[in-house]
């Protein structure tokens, strides 16, 4: 029997193509993934419906590849930060990815699985219904933002040292140093204002 | 006298033409941007010393489209809300282009310009000079974000319906004013908390 001449399509191995093309700034789409792949587009679409499907796919793999699942019995905040921390983390080493991913609905099982964790620990929390997911929009624009943050060079501004600004940059901290105080700072400030959200819903009216 | 064949080249056009070329997701190089203007690269590096150049173009026309211009007068916080509402509005209508500004120092004059009124602004608070920087790069991090929110779909899960996910997503609102409602909270979260941080500071040890 003749052998395949190139491993066999799987959605892992599209979705990794697929990641890698993104991530090298080519242009994405159906046909340069297949020409990626060493196959014909119409093999491609035996495995994924469409561009739609493979970005679904790419997001799915990314959240496998950096193993996001919220462990058990965590406290709210806890699982805030961990989500909020491990987006960061899986943005940041693929900057271009993002605007694909945000720009198509969550249909993956494992990128819903955490969040669904996080709506239940804001519920728990004792957020109403009405707050929950737009917190959870909140969060989720600090840890993309965050994780495009992570890509910026270690002098984020070349500005004059007489103004405030050159005086801050040249006695601050830089590259990945500052960028994780600004990530920790940002969760600070985030969850401490959420608990004076809930302590004000708590008070008596 | 023969006259040029194309319009002449000029730092706000080769901008313009790279804009539009990375909003469209083709690859951007100085070569493909020669290509889009109808030069030779030979005569678009008369006018750009290169790729990160034509970045820093981009970077300033962007915020002279958008008028971001910090008026004077404001107090402290309402310098933060005016930054952060006009970055994540010139963010989220050219989502492509983000990884390409934060990777890059940043050198436009208009740029550095409203980093540095967001600089004194926080100064003026009262936060201390080892703080300045790292809550700009917080407040940085959500208005880009909030811009890449702006571009999702009106339903940002497909959720079980039976999950919490899926009960509060039918039940939420959709599209820009779920985007909107978010952008507010996160202003005001993190303002809340600037504000509490304010506070704290200013009571004896």
């Amino acid at each position: 029997m003749p052998r395949p001449t190139s491993p066999i399509l799987s959605a892992d191995r599209i979705a990794d193509a697929a990641i890698d093309l993104v991530d090298a700034g080519k242009p994405f789409g159906v046909n340069a993934l297949a020409r990626q792949l060493g196959v014909t587009p119409s093999s491609l679409y035996n495995h994924v419906e469409g561009r739609d499907a493979i970005v679904e796919l790419m997001r799915g793999r990314l959240a496998v590849r950096s193993a996001i699942e919220v462990p058990d019995g965590l406290a709210w905040h806890e699982v805030v930060e961990y989500v909020v921390r491990a987006q960061r983390s899986m943005f940041a080493e693929h900057p271009l990815v993002l605007p694909l991913l945000v720009g198509k609905p969550v249909t993956d099982v494992t990128v819903l699985g955490y969040y669904e964790a996080l709506a239940e620990a804001l519920l728990s929390a004792g957020f109403p219904d009405d707050d929950v997911l737009v917190i959870v929009a909140v969060l989720d624009a600090f840890a993309l933002g965050s994780g495009l943050d992570l890509s910026a060079p270690p002098e984020v501004w070349k500005a004059d040292p007489g103004s405030a600004l050159g005086r801050l940059v040249a006695g601050g901290e830089r590259g990945s140093i500052r960028a994780d105080r600004a990530f920790h700072l940002g969760v600070e400030l985030l969850l401490t204002s959420l608990r004076v959200r809930l302590a004000e819903m708590a008070e008596p009216a």
